[in-house]
């Protein structure tokens, strides 16, 4: 058979996980690099991956009674001056538009590095009275921060995120929207993505500008890193003071209103990448995977055999994402080796033996099992398996992160359990932002978050860096 | 009852046409106006209206073979300037981004106004052999344009839009993806907006910067003017020449590549209001309509009211986006003008006398008309009735198109068609340029399209401005 041969060019996980990491990005088709620094092409096998996670979170946004909307992109210079918190948080980053045509602008414009100045202002003149409230608009769009280092999907110049924006009568309502929106993010991002996150809260130092606090989703990337993965804030009246949003309560009187932000971005593709990926390539959960069966005919050439496939695939074709690849200049082998480096969660192969025997052959990509499916009610078989493959993808990355993870109460086991490798620590805090910063400098590892109370361990009395009394249990870990 | 007095406050169409679509944007709560010139904020309602619109299209995109993906919104200055006339084009109306943070860019980027030179770009280094063709990639993203005067939706700084890039083997299938992309606007213009389109060929001096030909679809507003409401470009071999999209063909030899691009944008919300809306309010056809019927008892008050209306909108409700008005603060009255600006569909009403009889009152918004409904079945007459709407809307839309449609055969009779008045005027041209720059200086009527073959008329032996010999029948009209 004339082919070329499969040249999977990717480096091993253990060698070298960073350059692993662009290897799968790249030769995936995931994503490629732009020309313009620091911008990728989200290619569209990484960006059907990015649909279907948009379709699992806005579906859901959509059943807790939010509607999307669309805010311009462009944000003049005053306008986000008025938050100066707010604004110096991000000013280092900022692109800046200054001119259009050949005119110079009266007022210089900026990129949206978030949209809460705009959308704020918005609000300001929408909401009146307690009964245009609860405001719950989400958008879809892409966002901008000048960064110096850049990695595809993880840190990019330009990425697509969600932003919701909501607006409540009470503390009370935007504290409940703050976590029901982390719950939904949870839930897309574990029971969709199968990838295992710590819920919790962020510490002041780690806040987002603007917020009163700031919870967040935290993962563990297959090497031993953290990524925080979504952000859910309950914003106070920060901005509803700085932006004028006020209304007419059930008594008449003026009030001020609540305001949350909350969102996921294309950064959660990165970790879908980092912690199931394996040296074969990408694999792919079924539940965010572009295609989710591919049909690979055995010794095609033989009488029947491609009937059967089609048959198979015909099958299949209304319940599943399913591809049939029956091109004759390619080898199985060779299409083995394609869709396990693209990660497609199942491979069926049919030949003429298991025609013989009406039966077909499953390969799971996750652990590369092999079994033999009669073909009678298949449909059912592949549902069944695709789920088994989703729930046991969630559960090996459970495992692996909890062998990562440890609980430390001396600063001297701290350091040593973070020499030359990278685990989460669980540790107590004596919630000193000063102590946090030294521990940073000397280890490299940040509070991932204050994880909820029903998770809080009473480790020891005291701070594991300063010996202060302890105010609460954390995670520590190196992050992207 | 104390509730405040609905105020409609739109001005007469016929009074005041332009001040008429502002108020609709507005009152109907389409889009707002933002705090950055030029650009508008989609608001749910609004872009609930794109949601629709873009489902129609992409499930067609799809169904034809394309995929989406997501390509940068900053353009290096170098990267346009590789395509001088497509550059040439945007240049006076591009917006300039020169500084990231505190420093001045190396080199100025600009915001995408279309991506043609972005992604031919990427094209080059992804096309080798006639293997990887033909290649059909969309992307929804917004487009920034420098214009000096903007109304919403039909010219803003800031649009959101989707384009399609794609790169064939032949001119033959880059010109059949031209027009298979044509006729899917035409579906999702025609059959879904129940908006009535003319399809044909831009003139030369109306063509996209950097096109072999530009194919349109052509629209007739309530007020007689042309929107162009969507194109389709053969680029030839123009930009594959400019970014070496070269390919190993069939024969083993280097070839040069052909591509399309094609778009269409929120433009379609201007014009589905202008089609279709009246003087109380908006129409929207049942296809792209958010919200398709909504449920007003009559009567809440007494007894099995909104118990019945709550079980007719649980019959509903899986087959249509249907809303049940039971809010006890306004009456019918109010909820009726609501619900007639926001343009839903269908009303239906039920009170204590359509309890009696089992039936149910069908309000149409686009006639008024009204109609009693058995209960039985209410899911299928629902169902049925929505379809006459659709179906009505377009045939009414094409009747008036036709009311304000003539034919001419010399240049007195033109100018006479358009004194005081919008029409579409079908007459013969000589197919110079000069002579259609022309006839525009004289009466603003620019040549919205070379109709295809089929619908060419003989209309006369010579061009209505200029007397020389006609090469085509077109039409002329005021445009947006």
């Amino acid at each position: 058979m004339a082919q070329e041969k499969f040249v999977r060019e990717i480096t091993a996980r253990d060698v070298d996980f960073a350059q692993w990491y662009t290897d799968i990005v790249l030769k995936a088709e995931m994503a490629d690099y732009a020309p313009v620094r620091g911008c990728m092409v989200i290619r569209p096998y990484g960006f059907a991956v990015w649909e279907k996670i948009k379709e699992h979170a806005d579906s859901r946004f959509k059943a807790t009674g939010h509607t999307n909307a669309y805010f311009p992109m462009l944000i003049p210079e005053s306008l986000l001056q008025k938050e100066v918190d707010h604004f110096e948080g991000f000013s280092p980053e900022v692109l800046w538009i200054t001119h259009g045509g050949d005119e110079e602008l009266a007022e210089r414009l900026i990129a949206r590095p978030t949209s809460e100045t705009m959308i704020n202002t918005m609000y300001s003149k929408w909401v009146q009275t307690y009964r245009d409230l609860p405001v719950l608009i989400n958008q879809w769009c892409s966002v901008f921060r000048w960064e110096k280092t850049t990695r595809p999907f993880l840190r990019t110049v330009e990425f697509l995120w969600q932003e919701g924006h909501t607006v409540h009568e009470t503390y009370d309502d935007a504290q409940e929207e703050t976590l029901r929106m982390l719950e939904i993010y949870r839930q897309v991002i574990e029971d969709e993505m199968a990838v295992p996150v710590i819920l919790g809260l962020k510490s002041e130092s780690e806040r987002f500008a603007g917020a009163d606090a700031t919870y967040t989703l935290e993962a563990m990337m297959h090497d031993g890193k953290a990524l925080q993965s979504g952000t859910s804030h309950n914003l106070g009246q920060n901005f509803a003071n700085m932006f004028d949003i006020q209304f007419q309560d059930r008594e008449g009187k003026l009030a001020t209103a609540w305001t949350t932000s909350w969102g996921i971005s294309t950064r959660l593709i990165g970790g879908l990448i980092m912690v199931h990926g394996d040296d074969r390539g990408m694999v792919m959960p079924p539940r965010v995977a572009p295609t989710q069966v591919v049909i690979v005919p055995i010794a095609q050439h033989k009488e029947g055999v491609n009937e059967k496939a089609t048959d198979l695939f015909d099958a299949l074709k209304d319940r599943f994402s399913v591809k049939l690849d029956d091109r004759a200049q390619y080898s199985p082998g060779w299409k083995f080796n394609q869709w396990e480096l693209k990660g497609i969660p199942l491979r069926i192969e049919i030949g003429p033996k298991d025609i013989e025997k009406n039966q077909v052959v499953f390969v799971r990509r996750d652990t590369n099992e092999k079994s033999f499916v009669p073909m009678e009610n298949i449909a059912d078989a592949v549902g069944d398996m695709l789920d088994t493959i989703q729930k046991d993808m969630f559960e090996a990355a459970k495992a692996r992160r909890e062998e990562k993870t440890f609980s430390v109460d001396n600063f001297d086991d701290f350091q040593a359990k973070l020499d030359g490798q990278n685990v989460f620590l669980k540790g107590m805090w004596c919630g000193d932002a000063e102590c946090e910063a030294e521990i940073k400098e000397k280890t490299g590892a940040t509070i991932r978050c204050i994880p909820f109370e029903e998770e809080q361990e009473e480790l020891s009395d005291v701070c594991v860096h300063c010996g202060k009394p302890a105010k609460h249990m954390v995670y520590y870990a190196k992050a992207y």
